[in-house]
């Protein structure tokens, strides 16, 4: 592999954000952080590996909940300090049970949840 | 309105990455960043605005290019740390010319520039 994670631009934590979206549907998903190793362990496994800012520990996503996430494919945006995954999710990616983390939304000045757990 | 954008969870910089989705296609067209006042600015005016951490100024997209990003429906992740922004944009959203920022993928271990500049 000649992409080196050391080339993106981490920021004082030696994260960037990273944008987890469906490959098929486009949906947006979540986002979480990764820091180099991270990276490069997605890229390996092709299973989306975060670090937990909470827990300070790699966090391989579903690995306990069995909802994973396929790694399709990674890009990188103008500045590399942000990337997009564009992944195949089981089940609900939000530990709400929900498909998206981004199920409020404001509508007339208000929060409104439009999404509802997965059965 | 009742939403109070101080009820998010601004970071150490009192900022909250902020994704911007085209409302239409479901593409992701950028991430860039919001304090409470962009968040407030944005949803008063329509307008989408940012916080330049570069310039330390709130920066309204397309004040100078003329690439205007009008909010659809603004949402917030599980968290309350992280803005999905749906929105129309006018023309490229990438200051590379780019309708996307994130044009840079990884296939078979190396960068492939995916889109072109726009005409």
């Amino acid at each position: 592999m000649d992409f080196d994670p050391a080339s993106l631009r981490f920021d004082a934590n030696g994260l960037v954000p990273a944008i987890a979206q469906d490959h098929a549907t486009g949906e947006v998903l979540m986002l979480a952080w990764m820091n180099a190793e991270a990276v490069s362990r997605t890229l390996t496994t092709g299973r989306v590996t975060y670090w937990s800012r909470s827990r300070q520990a790699f966090w391989v996503k579903g690995e306990t909940s069995g909802h994973t996430q396929r790694l399709v494919e990674m890009r990188i945006d103008c500045d590399r300090d942000c990337l997009l995954m564009l992944i195949e999710q089981a089940g609900p990616a939000c530990h709400t049970n929900r498909r998206s983390c981004f199920y409020t939304a404001l509508r007339a000045g208000e929060e409104r949840i439009i999404l509802d757990p997965m059965a």
